[in-house]
């Protein structure tokens, strides 16, 4: 028999699930509640209402209709989140911009997402002048002065204020259909070109509602009503994890802090009492250093982390300067969120990406796909469900189909999962290290090489080796230059977590090398690829000096 | 210009909104947290998936396919949870029978819904066996004998839990539409015969999301993972205001005390320390008044009140005793919330429906449809739009038609809103009195007549006049029957109300009417139009006494 429906009226609304309806009565309910952009500008919502409105009425002005792309490069701002509304209200695609993708990489996503008008804040005019020529899409672009009087340059249609205090708010805006594409981005790829992802309204609207369920249900301190929230992961960066959109839903206080300065965001924390943050380990690491450099508590302040493994020790000095630390899982295709780590029974391990949230499925598979168990020691790699992750990468099917292959999301991360479902991230699929027929978990080296006293900064990889395939070799920062630790020192640390359990004999490393700082990616974490291109090189250099 | 869409690949999932789906991880992340049904059972959300997975594979073997109707006719219980999700699982149609129907009623809304398997708790035997030779569409019924040993009756197949005990566990359930029906009930219906309204696997989801998204945000107290649940609106109306659907999702502690009895739920309250429970005003009054006589303190208990307005009087011997008490607004076709009264500025108008939760829309119209302003003033009929109203009645075009018209969906409440958006609802549209081409509000005669220290029940309602066309008469319970109140301190009482605006000199009524108790419908509400129709043949009876 075949499922039942209901017959609906010809006039019955089926209220799609669109971006626009994340306002619905936000400008009234929290008519005088604010959105603060650094020391420079304080809006209401109603102020926001309208902004939206005169921003829809202004890029339709330059050309923007249904299914454009629009562009965004700027810091976080309240413009930015007026664009995270007014592009996907006109049914527009809104791209943001990787601001640090190298300029011919940030050529290749604007012309691959088709990008029609741009929206450009005066940090990067230079790029945009340097490639604006080989923009193959780009028909206006509005330059974002951010207060900054004088001359904007003569390839822009206008300034955005100025444009749009100029044009008259849109009050009724399109029914976009939930399943129109609202948003899109690019990996910054540490193999090959990056790869653009797309999520629709749907998708973001039940992200949004789902994440909010998740952490405002928080039996400790939540993401609620009353909180002040402050993003510290940039909003071109899956959204800024979502939280934009949430705020705005609950009408919540929101600061938007510019480019990340760690003494402004301090600063703003303190002057505008900022509750709920969330970043990526470095950004908390900078932030903390500044803090307690400054004598400066951080009581009451929540931060989320995901994007890598956080370090107990990193845990612990932020903890101990009085900020609520919670850990989490997520990235780029995935919109962003899928576990959290809830606070529960101590000690904390901050290295886990803890639970699913609301309608999220995770396991863990061999390379044949084969679905292993939950029992906290078997690896394999992490796979998903849920209604939010991307359907594709944007006109990349052999990628798409490998992302996708057997109905499940590939995250290419290898992890464990406990009996109770909570996700622990061991390593990056390609940087697990192979050897002797066994996984070698960098990820696992890495913490136990960090607790060394003498080591400020560890990243381990695998180098090719003719007997075992590969080896671990272990690429630290000492702490001071003159105090670097020894092979012998870093080995017998790693010899007692070896008779602890925690790592088998032949995870011991057998190459240790010295560097003043590790490279790191567009988005702030440590490029493996480079490491092992260095390393290659280094040791093709000595084999040379040898021979 | 079209939208722009995403290109999924062949194995892309993209998983639906569906019951089963709010069940992810929960067996596994809340394995230890406990259900409880009255005195009688603990289960674990292991125990939960388990039994939901039984009685999947027992209903199937009962007959049931992917569209049938199952009704359920039980008190609040664990097993009623598991039919909330094997039931739908299984893509079938939950009917939650309304067990306070008259039998003729009852039969009417089983036929109407084509129910093919019923689940009949004890106490309701003889109901169904009155009128069981007239259920034109049941194969199969299951009897509950909840814990009581003895026979069951010979046209049932069998007891629940015997049943769910021999039959192996469901493990993989089949992929339902997110668009098929999950759920259908019937309005009690004042006027006429019962309409069913109906909710797909998304509206619920949908529901649920929001619903958290809302209560679990509240600055103050909400709705959070450590709560204790126990619902004290039956699970036949309108799935216990979906919270069943939230808790599970969340994991939480449940409290099912079966049939609603004052001193077993206030020994229920204190022996699982239950936080959160939600209700009519009649059954907050019931447990309210059981507590002052035993001296019992409701301190960190929550209570969402809907259903009717509550009177500032309950609110205040509520809140004395230390309950929480929230109000909001919603009805059985709204599935149902639609609105929170947020506590914030005091002092707190317990009278107020509140703001709309996320992704709602709610204006008021004029009779013919045109929008009324938002200035706490305008009276007008109350109309709504989100993603979880019921797209319909089932098989009734024309009520289908009118509820739905002008693509709004009209609840036939009259309220104000303010210019902040909190909905107060003033009357049902029927029960407006409508006096010399003017609308009188009964609820707002009603509060200030509830006041009168003399009063303890009041209902206002209109009554024909040959001059005015109608004119309202109130029908009180005096708190002693001794003591009765005269229409001339009634009047005064009013007239107090005139000089302070609060309502105008013509909504004075110009008689009282004294009963021992007010008529009831079947959910607790007061029945005005049996009270209608009491004072048509009073009237009539006097007017033949006087004539």
């Amino acid at each position: 028999m075949p499922f039942r429906y209901a017959n609906p009226t010809a006039e019955t609304h089926a209220q799609p699930l669109t971006i626009g309806n994340l306002l619905n009565s936000t400008d009234r309910r929290d008519a005088d509640q604010v959105i603060v952009y650094r020391d420079q500008k304080r809006l209401t919502y109603t102020d926001l209402r309208d902004r939206i409105g005169r921003l829809a009425t202004t890029l339709e002005a330059a050309g923007a209709e249904a299914g454009s792309t629009i562009a965004v490069l700027d810091w976080d701002s309240h413009r930015y989140l007026e664009c995270f509304f007014a592009v996907p209200m006109i049914g527009a695609v809104l791209q943001t911009a990787n601001i640090r993708l190298a300029s011919s990489q940030l050529l290749y996503t604007l012309n691959h997402a088709k990008a029609e008008i741009l929206l450009v804040h005066r940090d990067f005019w230079p790029v945009i002048e340097a490639i604006r020529e080989e923009l193959s899409h780009v028909r206006s672009i509005i330059a974002i002065s951010d207060g900054d009087a004088g001359e904007i340059p003569a390839w822009c249609i206008g300034e955005y204020e100025a444009l749009i205090q100029s044009n008259r708010p849109r009050v009724t805006f399109i029914e976009v259909d939930e399943n129109a594409l609202a948003t899109t981005f690019y990996t910054s790829g540490t193999t090959g070109l990056p790869k653009g992802v797309c999520f629709s309204h749907r998708q973001i609207v039940l992200h949004t509602l789902a994440s909010v369920a998740a952490f405002a249900s928080a039996a400790g301190p939540g993401f609620r009503r009353d909180d002040v929230y402050m993003p510290l992961t940039p909003m071109f960066h899956v959204h800024a994890w979502g939280f934009p959109f949430a705020a705005t839903m609950l009408g919540m206080k929101q600061v938007y802090p510019g480019k990340y300065e760690a003494e402004r965001l301090l600063q703003l924390r303190r002057d505008e009492g900022a509750t709920f943050s969330h970043c990526v380990p470095t950004v908390l690491q900078m932030v903390i250093e500044t803090a307690i450099a400054a004598g400066e508590r951080l009581d009451g302040w929540q931060i989320l982390i995901g994007g890598s493994a956080l370090t107990p020790s990193l845990y612990e000095k932020a903890t101990s300067q009085g900020a609520y630390v919670t850990t989490g899982y997520g990235m780029s295709e995935t919109c962003p969120m899928i576990s959290v780590n809830w606070h529960g029974d101590e000690p904390y391990d901050s290295t886990r990406g803890g639970l699913p949230i609301p309608l999220v499925q995770a396991k863990i598979v061999d390379p044949d796909n084969n679905t292993l168990p939950d029992d906290d020691e078997a690896l394999g790699e992490l796979v998903l469900r849920s209604p939010w992750l991307t359907p594709c990468y944007v006109d990349n099917e052999p990628a798409s189909e490998a992302l996708w292959r057997g109905g499940w999301m590939h995250t290419q991360d290898v992890a464990s999962i406990s009996p109770s479902g909570s996700i622990q991230i061991r390593d990056r699929l390609k940087d697990v290290i192979k050897s002797g027929g066994e996984w070698i978990c960098s990820l696992s080296l890495e913490q136990i090489i960090a607790a060394h006293p003498d080591v400020a900064e560890v990243a381990v990889v695998g180098v090719p080796d003719p007997v075992w395939q590969e080896r671990p070799v272990a690429v630290i920062v000492p702490r001071e230059a003159e105090k670097a630790p020894t092979l012998e020192a870093i080995c017998k640390t790693l010899d007692t977590a070896v008779v602890s359990g925690e790592i088998s004999r032949y995870a011991v490393i057998d190459k240790l090398i010295c560097l003043d700082a590790l490279p790191l990616t567009s988005t702030g974490k440590i490029d493996k690829k480079a490491l092992r291109a260095a390393i290659a090189d280094n040791s093709a250099a000595a084999a040379g000096a040898n021979g």
